[in-house]
């Protein structure tokens, strides 16, 4: 279902943009139709998980898939829902070799209505094509560099990420020696590449007794993600004002679709600034020293939003007040997105499936 | 033969830093051994391509590929070599969604004796465990984030990069809105994550009517390397001094094979000065006015040394004169390089498998 779904929107989304569809290949098929999907249902289904299950993120999946090949020659296949198998690459082949790769993540939520909705999955597509097109991968305007690709979908359901409703703060390790992305470069796409080196960062957080890596950038020690997510600052700026912060996108930072609906919601209710600017190691001390941080917190799929409480900078621990005044706002945004997404209330950002 | 060569290469190379092959994991098999090689030959050879056969590179395999497989729980399997087939991944895998993965590329050269001879097989091996390394992946220190891993080795047969052995030099799109590598990232390692994103900016290099990429970096336009090869310019410095130059492995230069040895043969021979140095555009445009540089190139295991004759920057294009001074520095390293390569000259960095 939320493959076929994909299939719609993917084309919707492409639909005011034709040229992306017709590339100069002849005979090659321009894009895929949920129309034209495929069914193989699975002889063995295996048992569903039960309600009070707990669920590793990415340990279960689906009985299905969706799959859909292209090749140079002959274009896209047809979309095809098959039991959920291994996939069969040549070993030379350029996904596994030269990182041709890149991914989405999008949740579905299941609603008291027992209807599944999507979360502005319009978004998702938008940033999958931008990062196929940085990896000439189809669909691409012209000579594609790889003769062939695999697009698939594949689904595994999730418990919450904070059990029991409780919101757990994350201290975060900030450390100017590991850069994520640059300018110039490819942070700003979801490719796996961008991912890889970052376990090994991750791995000296935990060393230094902290949950996730505050990536900087820059010599003046900016700050611009938190592990997977985008970072947010909500506090008095130097000017007296109070605003929410985030880094605008630069071409190093990945455009979150939960950084957007926070901004977009934020800016809705216009009771404070909202504001996309860079935020300095040295902006954040100040505003610490004197009292001026209200919340700090990463957004992102897998937990919405998620409060920091302790940044570890240059030998020195930094405490970050978030849970202390509240955490009014990031309260607030819980709220808001779940009653979007579990569809307490209608809104356009949810995609019924 | 080959493959069973790398498991000792692997071994040797790993045996005076005892503690990498020793992690925490009580039941895990700490590496492998060439005399524990399993066989299992093909039922189906296919015709072996003919001597005027063009081969394009990376099209015609070998019938086996070598396979060892890593768990966390069971260590290192048994290497094996196997009929050359595709390999079975799961659809989640890490390899494919964060580009946990990397690779090393490495000739072989059958010489008039008909010996096959390695060109320092032990500096590839040294650099995949960096690679390895940063990447968290077996062999690894401790936690590793990876619970399962492949090590495959493929080969496939190549021609003459030159073919005829008439050098033909090629003309670089230096545009310093696409960056490489960064310090505080991964360029310094064969990681895929590093070539996915340069597929695009080698699209756009063509569109401007040149072969390959001249990779900048830094507000002053540093040159790092010429497509996947390190950049090497043949010049008299500005202070008089007849020099080789080539930018030191700062953490944005991957460590090529050739590079080594071209430093390392230039240093021997003590007949010009040979500099690790950053070069700038600036510096290298002075030069071309003032008839300073004698010859620029690129170094690496595909061509060797590849001379350049043009590069296009900022709109303007600079003639490169390389080939109008013989080339007299890189003929004679390609003469040196081969007669090691081919045993016509015995030399410790031959290894004769
Ligand atoms: C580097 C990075 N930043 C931020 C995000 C948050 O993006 P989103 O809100 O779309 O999940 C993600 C996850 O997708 C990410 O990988
Ligand atoms: C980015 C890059 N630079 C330089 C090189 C040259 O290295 P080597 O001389 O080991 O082939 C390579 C190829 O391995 C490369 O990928």
């Amino acid at each position: 279902m939320a493959a076929a779904a994909l299939g719609q929107i993917w084309a919707r989304k492409l639909l005011p943009v034709p040229w992306l569809l017709c590339g100069p290949r002849r005979y090659a098929s321009s894009s895929f139709k949920a129309a034209d999907l495929q069914l193989e249902m699975t002889q063995k289904p295996r048992q569903k998980p039960g309600p009070n299950e707990t669920l590793v993120f990415g340990k279960t999946f689906t009985d299905h898939m969706l799959m859909v090949e292209w090749a140079e020659q002959t274009g896209w296949s047809q979309p095809r829902i098959q039991p959920f198998q291994n996939l069969s690459l040549h070993p030379a082949c350029c996904a596994l070799h030269y990182s041709l790769q890149l991914f989405e993540g999008m949740k579905a939520f299941k609603g008291s209505d027992r209807q599944v909705r999507l979360f502005r999955p319009w978004l998702n597509m938008d940033r999958m094509l931008r990062s196929a097109l940085r990896l000439c991968l189809p669909p691409s305007l012209g000579v594609t560099s790889a003769s062939r690709a695999l697009l698939y979908v594949i689904l595994c359901p999730v418990g919450s990420y904070f059990p029991g409703g409780a919101l757990s703060p994350v201290s975060l390790l900030a450390d100017p020696a590991f850069i994520r992305a640059w300018v110039g470069g490819v942070g700003d796409c979801k490719l796996g590449g961008n991912y890889g080196p970052t376990v090994f960062v991750q791995r000296e957080a935990k060393k230094k007794g902290c949950e996730q890596v505050l990536w900087l950038y820059g010599p003046d020690h900016q700050l611009t993600e938190v592990g997977t997510m985008n970072i947010f600052i909500y506090w008095t700026h130097e000017d007296g004002v109070l605003e929410l912060v985030t880094p605008p996108l630069d071409g190093v930072i990945l455009p979150g679709v939960v950084r957007q609906s926070l901004l977009d919601l934020a800016r809705s209710w216009d009771e404070f600034r909202v504001v996309e600017r860079n935020i300095t190691m040295k902006e954040l001390k100040r505003a610490l020293q004197e009292g001026r941080v209200r919340e700090v917190f990463g957004s992102g799929t897998a937990c919405q939003v998620c409060p920091v409480h302790r940044v570890l900078y240059q030998g020195q621990d930094l405490h970050i007040p978030t849970m202390d005044n509240g955490p009014e706002l990031i309260l607030r945004f819980q709220k808001e997105l779940k009653a979007i997404q579990y569809g307490a209330k209608a809104h356009e950002w949810a995609l019924q499936v």
